[in-house]
């Protein structure tokens, strides 16, 4: 799903150059970023997101204000991204949130993996003590798993708290480790 | 702890006088709704809330942005706010967060009680569904005996999540009510 472009290294990257996480770079990475962001906000079934939401709001909410952004890439093409936050002030603001994206052609190489492993290690990094996701879908079944084997628990239910495209109003879950 | 001014009508106001609601004039409120947030903010013991957040930026996220803020009152003294904005966006934007104040003075009289019923029915009449306190602390009982009391129920428990001033770490909690 990432435009390859002529004469970049793209082009001599081979498939098995290893997979690695670094900051985002505001701006040089926002067409790519764009790119994996786009069709999981229009999608509206994973992420509490406006569907309709136009490129630059999606990037300054992606990587603007509290959030720290990284990726995940091989060479110079990006396969994922994530961000990281205080999920509350002052009282709060030892837990922090964070939201994964993979882009559509990555997945199932490993790519959310690699990108929960490190936002662990930022998190604590960064001296955060839990990390809490506020509103995980619950058809999303696959970012629970991934969740729950990286030490998350279902610690809340909320009941038909999303409005899913296709499903209806489904319940959503509060899910919460300790770093 | 509302300031008397001499010659406003406060000085002919009985006590009295029945409580009321109204939506917060930005500007012309922000002596007396700054009033009532500040002690509330600066202790720290109940929102997760940057303790020194100056009174701009109390002002700013208390009633702007998708916030909207209503004030109880009796004649011209405001007795306390609460604001309603949605909690999550897209396929979480039938649920609804509030965040309720009740001046120190004022304790004791039944504010916050009305407060929540008019915030229910605000709520309802903005077409949101259910309502949901995202960081309830666990030792702030009065309030959450409020909530119950008015049908609310614990969907989560957030282990040690609030840094309490005295207590330490402590737990917070998810509630939430359909409307």
């Amino acid at each position: 799903m990432l435009a390859f472009r002529p004469g970049s290294e793209n082009d001599h990257m081979p498939q098995s150059a290893p997979l690695k996480l670094r900051p985002a770079q505001i701006g040089a990475d926002d067409d790519a970023l764009w790119a994996m962001l786009q069709p999981v906000f229009r999608a509206g079934d994973t992420y509490a997101m406006d569907p309709d939401i136009d490129r630059d709001a999606a990037l300054a909410w992606w990587q603007g204000g509290a959030h720290r952004a990284h990726v995940a890439h091989r060479g110079a093409e990006l396969l994922g991204s994530y961000y990281i936050c205080p999920n509350q002030q002052g009282g709060g603001a030892h837990v922090c949130n964070c939201g994964f994206v993979t882009a559509p052609a990555a997945q199932g190489q490993g790519v959310a993996r690699a990108m929960v492993s490190d936002a662990l290690r930022e998190a604590r990094a960064q001296g955060y003590l839990a990390m809490q996701f506020n509103c995980v879908v619950s058809t999303n079944t696959r970012a629970v798993a991934l969740w729950q084997t990286n030490g998350f628990e279902i610690v809340g239910r909320l009941p038909e708290a999303f409005r899913h495209p296709q499903a209806g109003f489904i319940d959503a879950f509060v899910m919460y480790r300790k770093l």
